[in-house]
């Protein structure tokens, strides 16, 4: 399991062809960037995953994590992996150069998630909530409190979080009842029980700086009324030394099907004492605001949850493959077991499993540069067609992604046989450590609705519009590329066609019933991902086609690409027009089955 | 989750509309069954089931099993779940009366696995296995070892196993070497290592009688040396008293992502001394053949296990979604939260279960029925027909239901967002208790090389064809029952179109090149079962309706098999000719990546 290996020419490979990073290179602010920089980071960070983060992820698994007396309790490992962690500077690597980042684009970020999440998926977790924190409190804090906290959580010696569930408000987040007491001095003091907060109490750090969605008084109901905070779990003074201890604590964590060594935490703030004292962040009844602008980067680094398991999922699913001897393959010496690898059946796993791997990369970085374009272009019309792109992109990012994360994982599983099932072979942790990411940060049902609902609609169609119309080029270049590339235009036509029929139909029919829309929500946002996956790997193996011919890179790897592309849109592709069905059927059968009636 | 209720209307439709069963019951050797002595027994088993057997269910997750010094230690909850089941007869139902069997058809057997999977799959694997054995026995014993052996084995006071695999010898189950010595009393001497042997040790009845695949000296290589043993735990004397514990024991446990309360031994036989007694079965080098005759019931055992979990996860996703409170549905009322089941989105998962549920049941049942009538019928021609029917049938059974299991209850987990994820909601259990059977009895690769390698291919084609000309007369069916039925006629046809072609392309490309066909198996396979379950539903609808147009039974719960095959042939079915792609494609892409290059 510690024999992972950084994948450094699929993700340098999918920088330039499909997220033009160059381009993103020449945005304004991020002049002391380039390729070669970028590719001395590459090496260096995966060389830091390989040998620091990965060997935490058994360990992480089998130890876990436990709560006693309000203080949690993580592997020692968890913990010297996280000090080299804030000593290599990773954390920083794409934070606000003003309080100690190195500036360096989303893009990049979404490398190091991914790189870090594919090393281990519950370690990762820590550094990936402070990053979001780190970006609430530098859009909305004012200049005092990021003064006060920034520097620290920049390099990770803080940690962030995340509160914004409530056993009654989950998905719901507007039934939230947490309160945020007003105090002379201008700071709050919060009473309220937060659950599923993702490493909420910890002793990696000095310090863990929880956001909290609360209520002040006689505030409106529903999202409206919500406000953010900072709450500090030691308080800090003037001088940025630690003080009292916040009221508030850990009073359970949860016993989860997978990432066993991510304290996910039970949090009671103020229940012991005044209240917690917490600072207001961009305004009263700006808590929702201040979320939504979290939400793209948020959802976007979830989804990339969904490749990294996968890709690590494959690594050892391969190895696997190559080592096991069993039973003997067509044309196999007689005799002899075979490599299970050389079966046709296990080839066909995996080269599924590496198939969405490239797709998902494609999708997630394409995502990220979207960002970086429109945090950063100097054209107004740039940055909000790029703005539209990854609005319209991200809930398909997150709930794509992370639906083949758990099905991949699973096929990992079932590459391994009988020893998938038994836990020591770390197989299955993969698919447990999976399977919270469909449901999270907005479950999948929920970023489908997102998608038709709210995404569709924008700029009356012409967004989703300019998305297919750039798939159609993609078709009109395949013709032009040989006889190789012609069942991949021809797979990839017939997706865009049942997915310019299925827009239509959602387009049309969602604005006479809602709910006839609503009801074809996720198949469509299945049809979406594997038309756009097909679309960005198809565009990989263009990409690869023209290196070869100029004689640029590893031959080798470069034809695997075309094969992948053929693959997936032979193989794969085909789930896409098979969504039609289900995406145009309307709500009525749906509600056709009383309530009581689905099972016994 | 003690809250199971046996969906025994669900069954008793299937059992009437798709097996058959009154024309079972008229078989020979079925006199004293009929249907009102069926309506009884399912109606006392289904409280057995739901009182005794599904509160052990999370009990034995929570507590799982140890070994220790050959002892192996499952909850209490197991065993007095055990000794109710031998005194409630439930084991020897299905089994011969000469050893004091009810004789009951294999189809209500099938009911009977079904229940105890479903209130616990855990628990429930001792049972299944106890059958299997019996049946071995049963076929191939002298008389001698079926009267010492038969009477407390069909009570269950006695259990069965079965010993196939060894580390090095999983699905290339030629490969084992465990030795067995010829004595002169006529016995044998085992020696060797047995892994993966469920319920191989326990304390929950007084005698285990393994039955161990091992090698006779001088045998011939691969699966035609071997041959079959009775091993039982503790050696029998002629009056059936206990007597000496014979030479092996366990010497550990497995760590398993499921089923954790099923002891997964590693059996170690003559290790310690002169070797472990055997009794062989069916004469030397006979017991691949043994097996091949067992194979049929076990993988649709198997294949039950798919329907279990599923069925068990749904009505837990139901329940909850009644329940749980979350945002507001629309058309909802203002300012209140809806119960999360009338989101579309959440019915699509629940309808979905529901599909699946019903499309697994009606091709179980069916195989069984297949099996009773190969068995028993008076004429020769029906036989082989209804034989021939099974062997083709057998592999999808096994093969799509098992992994129908792990997608639904995944499915299962999502339905209960963030609470899915924590191990005490019991939505995660079903998942990781799922996951085992896609694996095992053969995994799905090989079954779906089976159905393509040796079941197309019987009578030249003849088996597959009647199958689709079976479903072409639903189709026609379809055609005068009305526009209801409309859409169903119209997804089935051209889901048998698809099925049509693919296999023919794989008859055809199956003689040219093999590894081609086999390539495409997998996709076969999920095809063949995506049609057949739709093929299904659609004649359980037909029934339905023919019912409902009678005046016959609860008009509502018949109406939902109407929306159930429209759902499904809308909705679900189109998955049928998506496979064709990928079954036609050939193995020229997979053999085209480097067996190295699948992963970084």
């Amino acid at each position: 399991m510690s024999d992972y290996r950084p994948p450094l020419d699929d993700i340098r490979l999918v920088l330039d062809e499909i997220s033009d990073i160059s381009a993103t290179c020449d945005l304004p602010g991020f002049e002391h960037v380039d390729l070669e920089t970028i590719d001395g980071v590459l090496e260096e960070l995966g060389r830091f995953v390989a040998e620091v983060v990965a060997p935490v992820n058994r360990i992480g698994d089998e130890q876990g994590c436990s709560v006693t007396d309000g203080v949690v309790t993580v592997p020692d490992e968890f913990s010297v992996a996280w000090d080299k962690f804030v000593e290599s500077g990773w954390g920083a690597i794409s934070q606000d150069p003003d309080f100690g980042g190195g500036g360096f684009p989303g893009t990049i970020q979404t490398v190091v998630t991914e790189l870090l999440a594919t090393a281990s998926r519950a370690w990762s977790m820590g550094p990936m909530l402070t990053v979001g924190a780190v970006e609430a409190i530098r859009s909305f804090a004012d200049e005092g409190l990021k003064e006060t906290f920034l520097p620290k959580m920049v390099t990770s010696q803080w940690s962030g979080t995340m509160n914004l569930t409530e056993p009654q408000a989950g998905s719901d987040v507007g039934a939230l009842i947490t309160r945020a007491v007003p105090q002379d001095d201008g700071t709050y003091r919060i009473f309220g029980t937060k659950i599923f907060i993702t490493f909420g109490e910890h002793e990696l750090t000095e310090n863990i700086i929880q956001l909290v969605l609360a209520r002040t008084p006689d505030s409106p109901p529903g999202t409206r009324g919500i406000s953010l905070f900072i709450v500090p779990k030691y308080l800090v003074a003037d001088d940025g030394s630690l003080g009292e201890r916040n009221d508030y604590r850990c009073v359970s964590v949860e016993h989860k099907l997978g990432l066993h060594a991510s304290p996910t935490c039970v949090l009671a703030f103020g229940d012991a004492g005044d209240g917690a004292v917490g600072y207001l962040l961009g305004g009263e009844h700006q808590g929702m605001r201040c979320m939504f602008s979290m939400m793209n980067n948020a959802r976007l680094g979830v989804g990339i949850e969904g490749l990294a398991v996968t890709e690590r999922a494959l690594q050892q699913a391969s190895d696997y493959a190559m080592e096991r001897l069993q039973g003997r393959a067509i044309g196999g010496p007689a005799g002899e077991q075979t490599a299970i690898i050389r079966h046709a059946d296990v080839r066909r796993m995996l080269l599924t499993m590496r198939a969405y791997t490239d797709a998902m990369r494609c999708l997630l970085y394409l995502n990220a540069a979207s960002l970086d374009v429109a945090d950063r272009h100097p054209d107004a019309d740039t940055r909000q067609r790029a703005a539209d792109r990854a609005e319209l992109l991200t809930p398909i990012s997150k709930a794509w992604c992370t639906d083949l994360g758990v099905e991949m994982t699973s096929v990992g599983v079932q590459v391994h046989g009988g020893y998938g099932y038994i836990e020591e072979t770390g197989a299955a942790q993969h698919l447990r450590d999976a399977r919270i990411s469909p449901i999270y940060e907005g479950t999948n049902g929920i970023q489908a609705m997102d998608l038709v609902g709210r995404k569709l609609p924008m700029s009356e169609g012409a967004v989703i519009g300019d998305l297919l119309v750039d798939i159609a080029g993609t078709v009109s270049d395949l013709a032009s590329a040989g006889e190789d590339f012609d069942s991949i235009r021809v797979g990839l036509a017939d997706a865009l066609a049942a997915t310019e029929e299925a827009t239509t139909w959602l387009m049309v029919h969602g604005l006479a019933d809602p709910n006839d829309a609503m009801a074809g929500a996720s198949p469509y946002l299945r049809m979406c991902g594997q038309l756009i996956g097909g679309w960005l790997v198809a565009r990989l193996a263009l990409g690869a086609h023209r290196r070869i011919r100029a004689g640029e890179g590893d031959a080798d790897f470069l034809e695997s690409k075309i094969v992948v592309a053929r693959f997936y849109a032979e193989q794969l592709l085909p789930v896409t027009r098979a969504q039609l069905g289900a995406v145009t059927a309307g709500a009525g059968d749906l509600y056709a089955v009383a309530d009581d009636a689905f099972s016994a």
